[in-house]
């Protein structure tokens, strides 16, 4: 049997929705529906049996409903032996403890719980992180639509931490900087000690830049989300892998590798 | 006669140096005796005579000296019928009106004074000038290496003061923006209303972008500079175009009309 | 009466569609309904008679409709003397000569017919064409969605036209490139000149960028377009300003001024 | 006895220049004097005794010179048990055979021989490999002086090459490309199926971006080169690791981890 025909034969992961009427849940519906290796066999949302993702035969759940329900629905998927795609927020440190708890007896089951679904943003994050001890110069300029309530963004300043944290560890000190007058915040935000601006304007959508610089030379990441259709290609590739690994996988990251 | 042969007759101008071996000096010196159009006739510097410009029948100086000399290099120049192109820092309204004051009797003589020759820059301003009133949002980024010591950099200071204007006139009120929670320095230092951001790292040299949006789309005018040798060609138009133009002309923007 | 007051009490213009339920045409009842100097008075569509148009008082009609119904449109409008706002395709020099022989006999009405209301693209050009004739070189890199059929763009090689055009009046010749070895295609396409780039990409919305380049700097000009909205503020500037320019304008460029 | 104190007595490498009088060899014997880790033990060019390294006690050798003298020099200084690191050109596979050949009996002494000390265009390169198979699209972007003789670049070539290897083994096929009616060139080369697009503008010095497109969103990895001082670094970095990696190594890539 040749390869081509092998993978003709290869069934086609069977996924339910949990928050199948939300804003992302829509999005995810959409996504399952056009991946050619998936069926979308249940859309579930509040008022609807968590059953209905059972009886179809969902191996996978994919979850985008709110903190006060993935608690109950993640508890019930472990039990019913059915892989989880989280993307609801809310979760603590106590709450992913008691979620690895729930899979040490289900050494099949597997679990993603991410934060951020955007393959884009992830290997932004991943790639600042490796390239951080290598640079003595490192600043970060995000760029958002201006209802956008924090500045910086979330994304902006868990990079900054990450890039910290690997400086730290290379033994590197503050980036070079001779500013003697500046206009009250010209020079940024100050995460752990890499700086941080936050633009606003509209037209934009969510845009993030790092910038790395050396003796004569800058490396630059930038990452540019159009809309929430991005996060689409990395639930997918979550629902993919996540039978492989059971337990609890946090983020995106593992995956990509 | 034909176009060819004319332009083969066009005697080139004669141009002298004043401060011929500064750092700015050096590299006019250079461009003028570059320049198929131009005799580098006199290079003139601190212990030289003035008079070795006029003997050598300069019909242009261009002037990068220092604020003490300039006015006394200036009256002579005017004097001796020869114009002036100026790079020279430290001119007041005052010191402007006395130049203004020597013009006055010397019909065919022209003064360019210019803050800043890099053709890319004044460009950049003037578009940001004529952009601004047409967008909803501005922003103004600048990066430059980091022995940098006032932040944002004149230029992004008096950008921003231009488009203040402009919007001001045109009835536009602040640019959008709902930032609730703001780590401090985050939205960058505020001239006149326009945020400006200052980015300095190793490896950068002086880079500039001035970030319009509205509906849908943004508009953005970036300007990179690498090294000194980007002012020649803004000194090199105003030497070509001063004696067409009689009396004071300050920066290069009428010139590049 | 104070100029405050006066604009208090400024009549809202009154304004109709037609090709009211068009893709773009319901963006521009929707932008129209948003303006608060607005008023939609008419949504007019296939099957619909103009004459709603007109009963209900409108004083600019925008159409967005078809090359075979326009002209019978811009005809009526004019005789009715209802100034228009025109983003239908599809004029030739023809065609305009017959707008302007109807609107000759009607000094009140003006007629406003732009292929582009992308006000960050005109002005993307308007600044291409003024920055040409000060760069020795100059390049163009277009990006797009991978759905798009042509490559260049339209927006790229009109650009590319109007920047050749504003070179050869400067006398400048080609942009330097020592090209000896190619693999076929890298060096873009040949625009009367100009090297374009085309970029094609999964998530790209419509992007350009034109980069001028000379002795040691760069200015680079960008446009980003994210959505069809991108449009409406070019639509609602042509709509305030139709009324007081009678005749025909084409492009937005000199309402832009 | 602490750490610090330990720190504070470490011996300083002793380094020695082949080609000290070359391009090159002059950053490199100025980066090496200026790093307190480092001594500058030997300047060596044509003419020169090589024993004058071994004399001075060289511990690592750096070598810009030639490709006909190069071999001789490795050769010697294997022999001599001093571990070098090379930046000359002109290596076959043959070549490396030999110099491996002469590590084999030699197991204190390392060597690495790297086409490129651009620690930001290494990074770029891995990155984009890393990247490469997450995303339906992939397009390069170079851009460089006007003087150069190759487009695209020998790094974007490369860069290209990476990627397709990456998704060929992640199953990818081409990237989404609906382009009918192309100006030819428009869509760049064709480098195993990457397109690679490369601009030429007077003041550019040598930059390179590698844009990958998903559903909804892009990102971007940028270098930008600006002097030849950019590659100091990477000098640097090899000559800390060279001692501690017995036998040869090929390019930065491993030293980065």
């Amino acid at each position: 049997m040749t390869d081509e025909q092998e993978k003709g034969v290869a069934e086609p992961i069977r996924v339910g929705v949990l928050g199948a009427r939300g804003r992302m849940g829509v999005e995810v519906c959409r996504a399952v529906d056009g991946a050619a290796d998936m069926d979308l066999v249940a859309m579930v949302d509040q008022g609807d049996w968590l059953f209905n993702a059972s009886d179809a035969g969902a191996q996978v759940v994919v979850d985008f409903t709110t903190p006060d329900v993935v608690m109950d629905n993640l508890h019930w998927c472990i039990d019913q032996g059915i892989s989880a795609v989280v993307g609801t927020t809310g979760f603590t440190e106590a709450r992913l403890d008691r979620v690895r708890g729930w899979l040490a007896h289900k050494p099949d089951v597997g679990v993603v719980i991410a934060p951020n679904f955007g393959i884009g943003a992830v290997l932004m994050m991943q790639f600042a992180a490796r390239a951080a001890r290598h640079f003595e110069s490192v600043e970060i300029v995000e760029q958002h639509h201006p209802r956008k309530l924090d500045a910086p963004s979330g994304t902006a300043t868990h990079t900054a931490r990450l890039i910290a944290a690997a400086r730290a560890e290379a033994g590197l000190g503050p980036s070079p900087d001779a500013t003697a007058a500046e206009i009250a915040g010209a020079r940024g935000a100050d995460i752990d000690g890499v700086r941080v601006h936050a633009v606003r304007a509209t037209g934009l959508v969510a845009h993030q830049e790092v910038l790395f610089g050396t003796t004569g030379e800058t490396l630059t990441i930038r990452h540019d989300s159009y809309d929430r259709a991005s996060f689409m290609p990395g639930v997918l590739l979550a629902v993919r892998a996540v039978r492989t690994r059971p337990g609890l996988t946090i983020g995106l990251d593992s995956l990509l590798d």
